[in-house]
């Protein structure tokens, strides 16, 4: 893993059925045969209007470091089925043993907003390798996906306004924290609290003290001007250990003696109360002192939904920090991802004459029907932002030439749910197709983005969003569609998978 | 660590203000000043009536490898203040290079039922260590603790079925997995389907195939069979890519095949669709066919309250396969244990003559404020089960003896939100104590039980309580209460906090 915190092999992060199946297709000669598989989700997040794609740098990570090791080829060996015989033979082990994967993988780049049905990444190679690869790449992509489209949620609220995020003594485990922490930065936040994050991933710090450093003094005056003589360049008081406004008025003194010594009094921390109405008051304390450049944190279980209820009930507060509700996800701790078949190269068993055998599954459910084929993803945009998403089958041109670029011929793109929903393009909309390289032939092709343009993408990509998309109560549904011949292709194949 | 997943020191795993903090206390010359900080929780998760600490081994192993690397330390020196100058001084720097973890450490052993307010791990020793340990024991604690309460429901309304983990894909991260399925089998999963954890925790691994097991063939009745020739003694098939019914029947036809061949069909496993009808459908047209050995196995976003409703429809499920819903903690993602100075070595400064000063926080809210003190927790119990638990002050004896066995006096115990209610036991009533020794002077000095013992710990536990405390819906609150003494100083502090 490139975010270097695993030493051990994560090779068999991965379910067991992977594996099970990796043996039945090695057993029954298939295991080389070429498939094309598709990650993507079916609802976003948080009843919200879009996501935002995140996880390719650690699923780089993945599978550049992919390689069973003695001691996972041992584990494997030991495993029985219910007749206590070995479950896989030697030879599958040794075959395991020599695994290099060949695979060829795009994606879309982290940073990039995207929406339900769209694949993130597309993973095409021998399909025992594929199908090795759905565990880790769904638990990669959906977290951090997750969090970082929570934490642009919180951005979109606080404006200019400072995000903070504190949330690794609740986060789900040490990567919980860790991955929370990069996410989080990504999708908006200013800094974390996490020291290791900090360090690991290069995202800025911060942080001030906790109620033990007031409660460890005899008197809350005496712990902040003891706090203000030994940091006096980063001083931001927790004023609620015993009573918030009396706090804020010790906090005044230290800031006065702060004063008299060349520096000054940073900022005040509300962590529990009316948030709303003890920021006003502390404000109008702060002022009528003259410290009106101090600004007022506040934390406490905060919410995009309670950051926008208190701006509107006017609460003094410039800078936010949020810990459980963004690095949990709190209201939706997972993203639905999935990982299905949708194509398997012709070998000559159909008729069909073309490339590919199409494959999907069908669900009595129509979200939950796949849709096949090597599929991109094409996004019309004008001068004033994102129109449509446009999901299309690379292996088929439909008239186009071979980078899809449709020349005279208008496209069309059907609604996946509702075939009588239609939108149509010019020929010479301006687009951008999301999907690039990323592995050919398993070399890694793809030059990574650092942490701080991947923040920056989101930011600009969030400004090409109709703000209706980006609303919280019942957004507008951005426009995602299937391109007409990939869609004809689609409902012919349910029709004779139904009749079949 | 000693979950075997981290390689990189994670001593940094900390929030940036214990780091700030610990500057503090070593500038002010008190980082050896001796403290005591519990850590605990204020209610139990889910609604429920009880939590299943866990976590234990996982902080033992932080502990146990806490050291600065050279790379922390060259962090730590890089960080800067407001006005561009290192936050720490060099010789602070020196300091953290050269320290040891010297601590007194109790907590309460994994699989043990615990409940709101007692203390899970409690540390003493010099404050600046105990602060650094503040974050990461949070984060270890109460992810695991959650994961094993959420696992215990699941459980009970399992009975005696069987109980599987199926959530990495959609878990917080790679250690939101690892972890996760650690503390699924803990509180009462029989298996996960996590091939790492089943490597580095000895935890059993199960797992059949996948859809695109089926869709890689041309029909379902080849996939089913040539799984089957490839893995005859651990078949269990999946029947509803297409049609749930018609692969149920699919499924009979390959297991007559498996039985000419001496082998058997383990089980069918739906995934989609209408569980309660589907699964007595197909338990008909198994029985009908003889395969009346053959279990179903159901998934598909299950947690307790639906596993509970489909018991209730006569759904004919033997093998419950949970996933998100039990990794994420879905309908509650995080505990929200807190860590808070108890005690402060008393070193001549105050008059009361006690060895330590006892601290606390205040709160606007009762539940909020902390209670002070060298806490143990005293469970009751007679032939019948766990009666109480008592939460006393080690320090002081109030008349006992030195183990705090109180010979001839009865003890009474005060519920610490209404001091109306209270509980009197005999002086020779059963007991024991919870916390147990886990590190002296930083030595670890406790007999960590296996992955195995701890999980049947939960199961004993779990009978030891009154049903009521166990049900889903308004469950019977377990009497917790603060012994007497412990009870009038806290009532004391609190009034002389407000007071000044």
């Amino acid at each position: 893993m490139t975010n270097k915190l695993y030493d051990t092999s994560l090779s068999l992060l991965t379910d067991l059925y992977q594996v099970t199946m990796a043996y039945g297709y090695w057993k029954s000669g298939t295991s080389e045969k070429e498939a094309v598989f598709n990650l993507y989700f079916r609802k976003n997040p948080f009843a919200g209007g879009f996501t935002v794609a995140c996880g390719l740098t650690n699923v780089i990570g993945y599978i550049d470091n992919f390689g069973l090791s003695k001691k996972d080829l041992r584990y494997l060996e030991t495993l029985t089925g219910s007749d206590g015989q070995p479950m896989f033979e030697a030879a599958f082990i040794e075959y395991l043993a020599n695994l290099k994967l060949t695979l060829d993988v795009e994606a879309i780049p982290e940073g990039t907003v995207v929406f339900p049905n769209e694949p993130l990444v597309r993973v095409k190679g021998p399909i025992l390798q594929c199908q090795l690869l759905e565990t880790p790449l769904l638990n990669l992509i959906n977290f951090e996906s997750l969090i970082a489209t929570k934490a642009a949620r919180l951005r979109l609220v606080a404006g200019n306004d400072t995000l903070l995020e504190f949330g690794l003594r609740r986060a789900q485990g040490v990567d919980g924290g860790m991955t929370a922490s990069r996410a989080a930065y990504i999708g908006g936040c200013d800094a974390t609290s996490n020291v290791l994050a900090g360090k690991l991933y290069d995202i800025p710090i911060r942080g001030t003290h906790a109620h033990s450093w007031v409660m460890s003094f005899e008197n809350e005056q005496t712990a902040f001007n003891t706090y203000a003589d030994v940091l006096p360049n980063n001083v931001t008081l927790l004023v609620d250990t015993y009573d918030t406004l009396q706090g804020v008025r010790h906090a005044i003194e230290t800031g006065k003696r702060l004063r008299e010594q060349g520096h000054k009094l940073s900022g005040i921390r509300l962590d529990s109360g009316d948030l709303a109405y003890l920021s006003i008051e502390a404000r109008k304390l702060l002022d009528e002192a003259g410290f009106d450049d101090t600004s007022i944190v506040a934390s406490n279980d905060l919410d995009e939904t309670i950051i926008n209820s208190l701006k509107q009930q006017g609460a003094k507060i410039d800078v936010w920090g949020v810990g459980t509700k963004l690095v949990t996800a709190y209201d939706q701790p997972a993203l639905g991802g999935v990982y299905k078949l949708a194509a398997l190269r012709n070998d000559g068993g159909n008729t069909s004459g073309l490339a590919w055998d199409y494959k999907m599954k069908l669900s009595e459910q129509a979200v939950k029907t796949s849709t096949p084929g090597i599929q991109q993803v094409r996004r019309f945009r004008d001068e004033r932002g994102f129109l449509a998403d446009m999901i299309y089958d690379q292996s088929q041109t439909h008239g186009a030439d071979e980078n899809h670029n449709y020349g005279s011929i208008d496209v069309t793109m059907i609604d996946p749910l509702d075939f009588t929903k239609r939108r149509r393009f010019a020929a010479d909309q301006d687009y951008e197709d999301l999907l690039v390289p990323v592995f050919r032939n398993g070399e890694c092709v793809y030059d990574k983005p650092n942490i701080h343009d991947i923040r920056a993408r989101v930011h600009t990509q969030l400004a090409q969003l109709h703000p209706g998309v980006k609303r919280f109560v019942n957004p507008h549904s951005y426009p995602v569609g299937l391109e007409r011949s990939l869609h004809e292709l689609k409902t012919e194949l349910i029709l004779k998978l139904r009749e079949g």
